[in-house]
């Protein structure tokens, strides 16, 4: 398996689609498939299916196609989906809310373990069994509950001192919803999410 | 030009990163920029990036690099984002919620115009100036009003009537954060967020 920095953001987009598609396929009872097949149902073609997957070994055998739920589980492990992942979130508004209430996280492994916030009115309330903590209690606790992801679901100006504080944690992995470019050390994987960008394949498409 | 229909979802993305990176320049003043700078502010390879523009005709000049505010504003016209669009959302959640105070869209040339639900306790609640109203009106307000876009934030249960009802309003792009698979005519450009998939490059990153 080649280094993981070598394989790009869009590889890992395509990568995750392979595995709903397989995850797709085996709920309605298939054990093979074509990679033409799980290739058009993750909106790609064969060839870059093949290709992707190249970067992680040696799978399906030429003629007979893949073998849907072997296939399934090689690309669980190659997300890191075969284990448990401790995700805190900092920033308790409508999103994070969102967030928490959204149960493929939990389904693919992603718990979310604790929400701080820096505003009273926020602190303490119970969402789906995990309370709203003060951030000033944020790095007491990545300590003692070693959370492994944080998510920034803050306003803008507030993101990079929590991303600070995150690091300084001891965390690696660091989802930003913030509209802000944030620095981290090498070492630590940022990705940001930008909703905007989901629309613009709208407007290119529709315009 | 070549026909949308043949540039990926994956090229899409790109071009919103290239966006952003010319944004970010002009912000800082800058006039011109090699094709390496703007890859590597958006994650990709200047190859890619010459790759990827050359299916919208020809930019900059070999030596010299990119107009960055010419660029910009071809990369604006080739998203469709040089004008505004009328985005109705429908199931007014938390997420919904979060969409409509994210200033982000606005500033995008996304407006969201009205919000829908069926719960009698999120009709009438006022966001941002948009009231919610009962979906039942759904289809003879996106007459009246002329929606563009729909944005579909419902329970995964209600998630294709709601597409279906778009469709039939003359919807022609549809945006789904329902955790189900929907289907649309030809011709209606619908997609698919998963906010795990964000999770699971971190995951691939740290496992």
């Amino acid at each position: 398996m080649r280094d993981n920095e070598k394989v790009s953001d869009s590889t890992i987009r395509r990568v995750s689609a392979y595995y709903r598609a397989t995850s797709d396929l085996m709920a309605v009872g298939r054990e093979t498939a074509s990679s033409y097949e799980i290739a058009r149902r993750s909106g790609t073609t064969s060839p870059q299916l093949r290709k992707d997957l190249s970067n992680f070994g040696n799978f399906g055998k030429r003629g007979t196609g893949y073998r849907v739920a072997a296939l399934h589980d090689e690309l669980k492990a190659i997300l890191g989906l075969n284990r448990r992942w401790r995700v805190a979130v900092v920033g308790a508004g409508n999103l994070a809310h969102a967030l928490s209430e959204y149960r493929e996280f939990r389904r693919q492994g992603f718990e979310i373990a604790a929400v701080f916030d820096i505003d009273p009115a926020r602190i303490g309330q119970q969402w789906d069994g995990v309370i709203v903590r003060h951030f000033d209690e944020f790095l007491a606790a990545a300590r003692t509950e070693k959370f492994e992801m944080g998510v920034i679901t803050t306003p803008a100006a507030a993101a990079q001192e929590v991303a600070d504080r995150m690091v300084e944690a001891g965390i690696q992995g660091i989802l930003n919803f913030a509209s802000v470019k944030l620095s981290v050390p090498e070492g630590v994987t940022l990705r940001n999410v930008d909703m905007a960008i989901e629309l613009e394949s709208l407007s290119f498409a529709l315009k």
